[in-house]
């Protein structure tokens, strides 16, 4: 009825359909190694980014948070949602979209599902974290709980690590099966296991991220010897840890951004000043990362928003002249901004 | 390529479009009606309302601002920028959108554009507010600056109050004569104005919103009279406000929320202990409004969280059964929550 909305008004929008064709079209290891450059290119300018802690709105059940941050240039927020008991319910536990705007005008320039983008972006950082970290020539990882991150961290690992073996448990066998099932013709070798113990004999990767919300003990003490990388997602809320304190103890640890990981990570079991080094020190040169083949480097990965907006950014790109986004109506854009009236009133249909 | 995705990963969409459509299809007064009634019955209940304070990433030239609140069933927020030098490149100084989920699972259940939404929710509220504060029977209302609110202003005083005439002022005549233009045949007399002074004759509710962002004297001491009820919407920022401090001592002062409104409001300009009124409190009955008719009532407004978490509550209800909204694939919702990766092979062309 109304005429056409003017360009600025139209925001690239990226549904479900339009990534998963986006990934198909690229590629798997296409994508996370798009995602992951820019996210190492992100963080070796760390210091020109906005770090706000991410705005949580909690209650008995989940909790809904907005992670904005921005480097001047572009703005990037994520809306996303935590509901442990969703699963149980058929739902997803974590759902998220985002958005990428320009902060010299305000507008919006992107808006994007986010669930499987988040998925891509945490096991890119996963596999910049080790290839930063693990040992050198590294070829096996143990995957210790295989649900939705399981097979994107597997297949990071092997695009920016050179992995070649994966070594998967579950206590739900179910989902070791549903994970080797996907992972075949990927190029991985695949060993399904029955314990934790099992899974870790050769691995020189040892990858966590199981989904109880608690203090367990995924990994005991004695499981982690010398020289191992451990790369710790699933411990990334308050009271949800998934490693002994004891490997902490013996680990050189590596995180995010301290100010959030002290509260969410695997350290919320140390001492509020217990040493930690910034990954983007490293990546950036400014800090060593692993410094011996019998240190123990430990990746304490909670997931943070610059992460977010590099994988936005990394999206913004990937999608120009392709057919994988439609513009959406979201903005009004009188021809007079100050007669906003004026349009509502001329797009009614006496008017048309 | 990919089956239809679930109900659950739908999210309904009102595109600027669809807003413009719905304003016509229930009526522009209809509209501020509704959501002035869930303006106050969401202020009636205004503890139950998590109140955190706005999220803002300010650059040289604006700000972008996430503004979440919740209820405790529902979660909502609104994105928007502020960038005055905007209108000067044919962009306008506020866009916003905004969103609504379910605390329960905190799935969203409704995107929309919040331009024109903000635009009824701030003269919704406007109208709440001289509701309960202006003095009885009040016929006039002068409308200082007539830029993008003034028609929105008008009509809800119209609507909610029951003025007849509204004086129109602008220093720029040329946006007088688009909002006297504007209102033709809306029912309201509408008489134009060469001074702010001719435009508060007789006027019992005195509007001001200006664009300025400066501190800007657009009532002084001396116009505002015994009896008069000022409805200011222009002093929202910090730096930005439109009324001598001298009216501000006479005047008992109404706010929505004081720790924003002594950051933004007129009453930047007082001693951060001078004494105001939440008009929650006037709506539930729990403090007075107006106690004469000699007295200068001051609704000092500055848009809060809770009044569009109202009007996003007002959309999601007013918009069932119409055409006003699109389905928007936003969720990825694999069958097996576990399976995202999953999810995402099957899409791929070869699984079509």
């Amino acid at each position: 009825m109304a005429k056409d909305p003017s360009d600025k008004a139209l925001v690239p929008f990226v549904s479900v359909d339009h990534m998963m064709g986006l990934i198909h079209h690229l590629g798997f290891e296409t994508m996370i190694r798009g995602i992951a450059d820019r996210i190492e290119a992100d963080f070796r300018r760390w210091e020109s980014f906005d770090k706000t802690p991410r705005v949580a709105s909690h209650s008995p059940v989940g909790v809904i948070e907005l992670m904005p941050t921005s480097d001047g240039e572009m703005y990037g927020f994520k809306y996303v949602n935590g509901h442990p008991k969703n699963m149980k319910e058929g739902l997803q536990t974590v759902t998220a979209f985002g958005l990428l705007a320009d902060v010299s005008n305000g507008y919006p320039v992107l808006l994007t599902e986010m669930t499987i983008l988040t998925a891509l972006r945490t096991a890119a950082m996963s596999g910049v974290a080790a290839k930063h970290l693990a040992p050198k020539g590294a070829k096996t990882m143990a995957m210790i709980g295989n649900g939705a991150q399981a097979e994107f961290q597997s297949l990071a690992m092997k695009a920016l690590v050179g992995i070649e073996a994966v070594r998967l448990y579950d206590i739900d066998p179910a989902a070791t099966e549903k994970c080797a099932r996907n992972l075949e013709g990927t190029g991985l070798r695949v060993v399904k296991c029955q314990s934790p113990e099992e899974a870790i004999e050769g691995a020189e990767i040892l990858t966590t991220c199981t989904a109880d919300k608690q203090y367990a003990t995924i990994l005991s003490d004695n499981m982690v010897g010398a020289g191992v990388h451990v790369n710790a997602i699933g411990g990334d809320c308050p009271g949800k840890t998934e490693l002994a304190p004891g490997i902490l103890h013996r680990s050189t640890i590596f995180v995010e951004y301290p100010e959030q990981t002290r509260i969410e990570g695997e350290i919320q079991q140390l001492d509020p000043d217990h040493p930690v080094t910034e990954l983007w020190q490293v990546i950036a040169g400014q800090k060593s990362g692993r410094s011996s083949t019998s240190e123990i480097t430990l990746f304490d990965s909670v997931g943070f928003a610059i992460e977010d907006f590099s994988a936005l950014c990394f999206l913004r790109e990937a999608i120009r002249g392709t057919p994988f986004s439609t513009p959406l109506d979201l903005l009004a854009d009188p021809d007079d901004p100050r007669d906003l009236f004026g349009m509502v009133m001329r797009a009614g249909p006496e008017a048309a």
